[in-house]
């Protein structure tokens, strides 16, 4: 693949980033660090009050920042109403790889009716079975298997070692990580007698345009009908995505979350890292649910939901975890109480 | 592989299934479609009240249904005491993909004293080790590694980028889902001072027929003996096992459960997804756990099983979750009224 | 890979573990097994007091024990004070494949960049990106890539299907298992709108030596800095490690457990599977964690902490979860109470 460039004067930096500079446009950074650890030759970024004292002293080439904070930096500045989007995009310029160099590994295994775009590039031992179809400038690692009819957009980035089964169609821009698997049969089985007999998986995988899907991340085709990621959604590492489910747009979903078969989540969620959904939910438009929440019904207003019972020390939490096995006995006993109480109040 | 027929006659499906028809055995249907989505080429299924007005008004080709559905159905019918199971079978029918071409990719690496049985497929890149057997009729997808010794059963499906260590064995008809890594070491550690000092894993795995494994799942070797997968279990995607774990036959484990080291699961049970069962623990047959309970302890009497505080909003279950942690207190606290009354009454 | 020795006389036994013999120095033994299950053939252990009537009724040919356990024993002895970490080392001399054949398969697709070390083992298809470098002695399976300047160091066992990106480090005798993806991208977005704009991940992976890897499990590269795992830390399969983490050295972290961006975890900490750990946490040295704890909040003194319920039936759960959901109002009519009774009291 094509690599970066690796350096940035500042006035390339204000111009490339659409920000003010206030400082030497010819001074070079050739990379990102935080305020502490910046040098002479990186930009840094401050965004967080906890960082103040870092910023007063940091040795950074420039810094990005609000007006507010302009006055505690002794170094160049880049100007903006959002350092962190403008940090967010400044990375981007410095990473080592992010365009096809259009070649194809003789070691791939394509097959003849599959449909190769432009400038497209494809890693050694990589498999592209019947009438798959790969857009323009879109990379492909080593080691990818990409199944009959799977169809992968523009500009898409799969890295190494990631499983495409048939039928899956993938947009533009998306970003696809080591390990996912995208289009293995959802899990269902009707029971005959004790034997569980398998439901063929018929339906396949719509992954939108601008997806970023995590290492080891598993999507199941559907039943009947298709799976379907919104354009936007960005998912984490190690998440399941049951059959037939479907993700509203610009939802974001952390690590280890699973979600089960036929559930849906609204647009612009946040799913916390190691969520758990039951199947058949659905979540409203802009939820937002903490790390390891058990989602056991449906949530129709947006809002924060949760569940567990924070940490304790273990000792103390035998003591308490008793008492959860009795909470309705305790309720009882309590309401017997209060009813003792309201009698005699009155008999007073 | 070979590719399944894609058309039947409603004649034919009635004869396939074994189960009678009510209409026109010369309608032709082509795929399988939910009641409020499929076409007048398509077969249908009813077996949930919650989709009545659906069966009223679809315009499926043809409906998979009970006699007494069978009044509210204005298309052809096939008749069955089971429709849910009619459909799964069905379901089968219109699979792309469920037969051998006995096709071994070139660029397969295969050594020389492996067992190669008959019409059996290999793709591309797929390393098989020394000693290892293929049974007839098995599918090996592409990318795949099988190590020594190592054994497939007869008319296995095998998708990419599976890998097999040494010593693994798995019976006929196992479906095992691209990701799966099946007898890596089990986590076995003695300690010396702070040093963890590995223990060699030196059982292997049993998987036995009719098997299937879910992607991104993972199955460890036994320390001395070996880890039991039963005949019939289904496992979904991203589950752990543990080493020297047993499962019994026909338990269902669902996506990203995990089962800790020498526990055993007994036939029949049913495991929710995310659900974690600790070590050397024992759980009857026909037991049900649900979705995210933590299994600290043995289950000897069939039921179900469940652990958390389901769902809340935030705001409120941090207020809750205070009290999680003093209910010991708190339930000392209601002692001591009750007590107080209990004298007071005594007194009285 | 070259074959270990399958067979050993106790003598040698007693001098490779170097603890002392009581018995025939001339029975040989070629493999381990349970005190009940263990053949003349075998060596067994007793180290736990559960097993006594197994190692009165052993058929093994030795028994590692202490000498406190000696007189319960009928059969050859192998003495040492620590007789599980005893079976650890023995372990190893069974194992099947320990060192490197010094093979490199033809299908191995390896940059002309690359550095590869002596008698270094490469396994079929595997791809080795630019400027890579491979210590001596080090064994990788098949279908593995290592990315760009990616370094493995010495006597490092890499199974098939592990992907490394670039720039990871990976130190002495490390141990990584199939599936494992080390250095994908952090998950980092700043939010424009309700757009999410990724932050490059331009930090890398710093794997310690003497570290051990499970199936499936995914460490990212950072934002900035470096992820980094300790010398000596055990990872067991599934574990999300995310970007900017540190894990300590000698921890072990088991199953499924997930620790998200920036937390760092201390030196000698066991934090057991399926546990989540929240961003910007940090944990004490010598912290113990159990199965499936959130851990929502630093940990600073060396302890042990849970949180969760534990098991209940599910019609019990059901019925307190009810009350879970209104502890704070619970509470606040248990204080009623107390007050009415303290102002009774005050009366009296």
């Amino acid at each position: 693949m094509e690599e970066n460039k690796k350096e940035y004067t500042l006035g390339e930096l204000a111009e490339l980033l659409d920000i003010s500079l206030q400082g030497d446009s010819a001074v070079t950074v050739s990379g990102i660090a935080t305020l502490a650890g910046a040098r002479s030759c990186e930009l840094s970024f401050y965004h967080n009050a906890a960082y103040i004292s870092d910023l007063k002293a940091t040795k950074a080439g420039a810094v990005i920042l609000t007006t507010a904070a302009a006055q505690d930096c002794a170094t160049n500045i880049l100007l903006t109403d959002n350092p962190y989007l403008a940090y967010a995009r400044a990375s981007r310029l410095f990473e080592k790889t992010t365009s096809s160099n259009g070649q194809i590994h003789p070691s791939a295994v394509i097959d003849s009716s599959a449909e190769i775009g432009e400038q497209v590039s494809i890693g050694p031992n990589t498999v592209i079975d019947a009438n798959a179809r790969i857009g323009n400038r879109t990379i492909i690692g080593a080691n990818v298997v990409i199944g009959k009819n799977s169809c992968l957009g523009e500009d898409v980035l799969v890295y190494p070692n990631v499983t495409f089964y048939h039928d899956v169609l993938v947009g533009n821009n998306a970003i696809i990580h080591s390990g996912v698997v995208i289009g293995a049969d959802g899990f269902g089985f009707a029971r005959d007698d004790q034997l569980q007999v398998k439901i063929a998986q018929l339906g396949g995988v719509i992954i939108g345009s601008d997806v970023e899907i995590g290492a080891g991340t598993t999507i199941d085709r559907g039943a009947l009908e298709d799976t379907v990621i919104g354009n936007g959604v960005k998912i984490d590492n190690q998440v399941q995505v049951a059959h037939n489910v479907r993700v509203g747009e610009n939802t974001v979903i952390c690590g280890c979350s699973a979600i089960a078969g036929s559930s849906s989540i609204g647009k612009n969620c946040i799913i916390a890292g190691g969520v758990g959904i039951i199947n058949h939910i659905t979540i409203a438009d802009g939820v937002t649910v903490t790390a390891m929440t058990l989602v056991n019904k449906s949530i129709t207003r947006k809002g924060c939901y949760s569940s567990g019972t924070g940490l304790s020390e273990s000792s103390v939490w035998k003591k308490n975890i008793v008492h959860f096995r009795h909470l309705d006995r305790l309720s009882n006993r309590l309401k017997a109480i209060e009813n003792l109480k309201n009698t005699k109040n009155t008999k007073n």
